[in-house]
């Protein structure tokens, strides 16, 4: 880091100030002063302390006012009250960074949520750096500083730690313990009342100590910042991350039509996949992953080779492969005969390739090295178990002495306990992951896999199109001038007009004679939908009639639609909508978009009509969409073998849909007061898609649609 | 077990011989020994070596001739050539089991197969029960019997495992070492010449020092014995199994039309479901649930209560129990009083409860005992970190002191390693499963609920449909006779009546002037379909017109519809058939069953049309079907909620396609001829369900059904 970040004064300071720090052993203000000790951190240490004295071994100051100028990192452990006057007098000093220590803030309601606002709003005055508050501190393992009240001095190592609940890096720190497991820094962020997450992946894709970043969050405050960071990072080196707090309670409570399937989680999760940050289901899970992460290249393609001495891990593995979506190729001929040269005469040539029970050590480090080296194997797995045959250790260093010389990633299991524990020793210390059954093994092996496909995508392709921005702009005008919290229907076809979006021919009809008249002009068959602004679910409510082949027709279908709307209370009746209908084949699909409060807009996708709502099979992604990120959005869905056409269906016309994506998700930057927009059904056929029927639902005033 | 039982022989022999026992350290035939002596095994052990003298301090007789008579066990570790004439001399001796650890069997291909029919026909022959051979041996604690040649004796509890792999029982006693998993019996399968896991399931039902069995299998060879076995074995205790192999790569191996989405995986799925088998999905989840069932009561209902010291762990445990599908019910109002006078005020009283960071012991102690009490908390975990606050063990200490009397299950996550030892090592002793993750502790207590409602279930009602057998017969005689693979459709239709199965009105009409007939008859609108033993895919040909609504258009279509059939080459045209249309608003299902090699009929059931291939939504259950089988199939389908009916249509008539269902298996009992049959569509309305169209595939020659 360069002396000009600002980041840099909490990581890497030159003088560390413990204000709070104590005599008593087991208190908080003296576990930071003999962490800052034990862990040998080089710069000076500044206890504070009203009493003064010695503090082990450290010359205390009575206060705050009496520290040098210019103090890089004050560690805070003194009573909520004080927190404010403390941070006053240290801006006043010069001082750079804080991290508070110090809990009961915003965690505890009102009270000390105001007291939060306010010890940010003097570290922002003064240009102060803030982590916390309700922080456990933070470590750095370059520079020896551990400024945390945790027990115990992580171990150094590639991989970087930052967490939202201090138990859990807690937990971690205690966890990590001899397992290899080593940290370049480690960061409690508390409230985040300043310093989070956004700030911890911009800090940790720069930092060269870091080649792996971990984060725990259980809410992200600014997604669409947060997206832009992650993005950036994950170009740089992998991040794994949990989001806990994502149960469907949660999601169910911003519900509209189809808010109902969209939810804080579905924008949370877009934001990760649109990242490529690797999203962990736990802290097991978080932890396996980054071990090979930290610790392996990454793999030139998907294809694992297993090589084993047991048969029914074997298996395992490979049902744990085809789970994680790599494949168990077959080696190369040369490879078969050269282990058929060594192995006798029933082990299992092909991968898994099993050098059976019977085998020694000295079997495995021939096949394992023989299989390796295949070409077609982009990663591998050793996996032992055991045997009496089998000196474990042996094994192990087959592998270590091999993983240093192959550069393709290895991972390794060893099951057992006893009798493996030294294996995994050798292994841990040579660098190589280690699991205690095949299927995290294989996980992490197709981690890595997925992680250097996700950096050999071509980069996001953002599209700008080209709209008739005056048509749009009066349409939204004419609407907010009536009041409406909608757009009717006729609105909402000029708008999607201006965009350039295919419509359906339609004309409006007061009476059964325009319908008549229209009708002949668009050419029957043709569908009648009721146009009032007060019904937005036509359906509901008898308003919609499809197929109409003759005139006769079309004028029982008005009256009786009409007459129906009419008795909708404080409907206002203008007509109906006649319009062409869509080519015969057309499969109906749906897309909107939605506002996340936190994320943004948030484009949906999915089969049309009840579908929608029954099997969720929807996608999203965040606006605005990137080329490739409608393609994918239009082929992740379930039911994306009927837009290709079954039973000798021709597909439907992929570029066409990916445009009305494409074009929602210009809709959603360019209107903001737009606050959800329904396009359902859009008709997708062969030679194009019709938007058949699109809302758009308004925020109540001007300038409120964020 | 009584003397009459033959797996006797094998589980507590009073003696033991060791045929081809060695004097040589390492050898298997000398580890078979040395752990029958160490494991403290009481009765006779008789070492059998070519040479004689002693072996570990027992004296070897030279032939197994010269063993006494009527030895209950001889375990094998001879050559594979001796084995058979070994067998032969152990059988007429009298010997009544044998345990075959050498391998070279039908692992290793054609010789090895019929070398071992030869040996399994032997031991049938003398009576003798026979273990593996391939197999690693097995250990029965009660006794002290460890007749195996793996290394380390397993502590001896209530958990009994039996594998069809060696190298995982390998891994598997080396890892339970020390982790306070104990075993009643364990058990190598090997080669499952003769004993497989349907013997185990019945001899471990009936075992009283097993509390739960676990198993790991790669094939079941007899699935509809499996099945019955297990649902035996489930209602007395809880059994865990592992299936591996169940990668696509085999299930696609079974393909036609709806044999895509149910192969062999599929059929296995539903024994295990329709038998109460908990299945994992890896060995480390089978022992996180072992040990839960090992130690704990089930729970009398889906509430769990969190009592924790940590807030982040708390929110993954609530999104842990969120997917597991059990409820953190928030307490009773008593509850969160006494909570309240106990905690600091900025504790979160509801569920998880969080008795927050700066907690020692003595209030997590208080505050658990508390939470637990309450009615409304069917099952409780304890979870905490190691906070420098918190001393673990005495935490630990509560955890175990409240286990003792609450009468509850409880589990107990402590998160961390070092700093949790000892506490775990608490537990461990008093038996309180405790867990390194919250997610897993979830999970396992998740586990008994869905067991303790699986026990709750009703009996399986059978349902046996009265029918017309004699046209039923009648029909399937004339298409015999006739040599069809498949039915005609208005054979079909035959015995869709003589099932009092309701299908749709339907003439066959050989011209358009009986087809008119017909049609006026039944009523317009109709349909017409293609009439032609060799045309099965109807739509496929053009062979299908629906919604006819007069003479002239129904004329059209017969000529159309089979002008089009007679180019199809091969394809009798009888004629068509005419046949009434369902009501409107009746939703398409599909119902049908196949044959699996192993597990017998298995039949399907889900959305009709297009979306059973492509969104694979299907439920699947073995027949015979009962009651509560096909209420789950109809529910478990992810588009149920089409048929309960969305947007204010009625619901379908649930009762009527659980007839339908119910016939299928009838049928399938009926008729094992019948290979494949499909409904599709059966349609579906508020007043009942019609079956559209019916396909039975049938088996080239009589007999040859199953």
């Amino acid at each position: 880091m360069e002396r000009t970040d600002p980041m840099q004064a909490l990581f890497e300071p030159r003088t560390v100030a413990v204000v709070g720090a104590s005599r008593t052993p087991g208190k908080v203000g003296n576990l930071v002063v003999s962490n800052l000790l034990s862990a040998g951190y080089q710069g000076a240490i500044l206890p504070v302390n009203p009493s003064g004295g010695e503090i082990l071994g450290l010359t205390a100051v009575t206060d705050v006012s009496l520290l040098p100028e210019g103090v890089d990192l004050a560690v805070l452990c003194v009573p909520r009250e004080q927190t404010p006057d403390c941070l006053e007098a240290l801006g006043a000093r010069g001082c750079r960074a804080a991290a508070v220590i110090t809990s009961g803030f915003k965690e505890v309601g009102r009270e000390g949520y105001h007291l939060e606002q306010r010890i940010a709003e003097i570290c922002a005055r003064h240009s102060m750096v803030l982590l916390g508050p309700n922080s456990l501190g933070l470590v750095n393992a370059r520079g020896g500083l551990n400024a945390t009240f945790a027990a115990g001095n992580p171990e150094p190592g590639g991989i970087a730690f930052f967490s939202q609940s201090g138990a859990l890096c807690i937990a971690i720190l205690d966890a990590a313990q001899g397992k290899g497991i080593g940290f370049s820094k480690f960061v409690s962020l508390g409230n985040k009342a300043a310093i989070d997450e956004i700030d911890m992946l911009r800090t940790l894709t720069r930092d060269p100590d870091t080649k792996v970043i971990l984060g725990y969050v259980e809410n992200i405050q600014d997604g669409q910042e947060f997206l832009r960071a992650a993005r950036d990072a994950t170009a740089v080196k992998p991040v794994i991350m949990i989001k806990s707090g994502s149960t469907p309670a949660g999601a169910r409570a911003a519900s509209s039509h189809t808010g109902a399937m969209a939810g804080a989680e579905d924008a949370c999760q877009a934001a990760f996949v649109q990242s490529g940050v690797i999203r962990a289901s736990g802290i097991e899970e978080m932890f396996h992953l980054a071990l090979a992460f930290a610790t392996q290249p990454l793999p030139t393609g998907p294809n694992l080779c297993v090589v084993t001495n047991s048969g029914g891990p074997g298996i395992l593995a490979a049902d744990a492969a085809e789970r994680a979506r790599i494949t168990l190729a077959p080696l190369r001929g040369q490879t078969i005969e050269e282990l058929r040269a060594i192995l006798p005469p029933h082990a299992a040539l092909y991968n898994p390739v099993d050098i059976i029970g019977d085998a020694r050590a000295d079997r495995f480090a021939q096949a394992l090295r023989i299989a390796a080296a295949d070409p077609l194997a982009h990663m591998v797995l050793a996996l032992i178990t055991p045997t009496p045959a089998m000196i474990a250790e042996e094994a192990a260093q087959a592998v270590a002495d091999l993983a240093r010389e192959l550069g393709k990633p290895m991972a390794a299991c060893f099951m057992g306990e006893t009798k493996v524990a030294g294996a995994r020793e050798i292994l841990r210390r040579a660098g190589v992951p280690c699991y205690d059954y095949p299927e995290p093994a294989v996980e992490a092996l197709a981690a890595l896999f997925r992680h250097a496909e996700w950096k050999k995508r071509p980069l996001p392709v953002e599209v700008c199109y080209m709209s008739n921005k005056f048509m749009a702009q009066d349409v939204m005008a004419k609407a907010r001038a009536k009041g409406y919290r909608e757009l009717v229907e006729f609105q909402a076809l000029d708008l999607l007009r201006a965009y350039g979006l295919p419509v359906p021919k339609t004309e409006l009809a007061r009476t059964s004679d325009e319908a008549a008249r229209a009708a002949k002009a668009i050419g029957y068959p043709v569908a009648l939908k009721i146009a009032s602004p007060q019904i937005s679910h036509k359906t509901d409510v008898g308003g919609v009639a499809v197929n109409i082949g003759d005139e006769e027709n079309l004028r029982r279908a008005f009256l009786s639609i009409t007459n129906r709307a009419r008795r909708v209370k404080e409907a206002y009746v203008l007509g109906c909508l006649v319009q062409e209908m869509a080519p015969r084949g057309s499969r109906e699909v749906f897309a909107g978009f939605k506002r996340d409060a936190q994320f943004g807009p948030l484009v949906l996708f999915g089969l049309g009509g009840v579908y929608v709502e029954v099997l969720r099979d929807v996608s999203c992604r965040l606006a605005p969409l990137s080329l490739s990120d409608v393609g994918e959005m239009v082929r992740e869905i379930r039911s994306y073998p009927l837009l290709r056409g079954v039973r000798g269906e021709p597909p439907v016309d992929f570029r066409a849909i990916e445009d009305v994506l494409l074009t929602l998700s210009q809709i959603a930057v360019d209107f903001p007061e737009i606050t959800e927009c329904d396009f359902n059904p859009v008709m997708a056929h062969p030679g194009g898609a019709l938007v058949v029927d699109a809302r758009f639902t308004l925020a109540p005033a001007l300038g409120n649609g964020g």
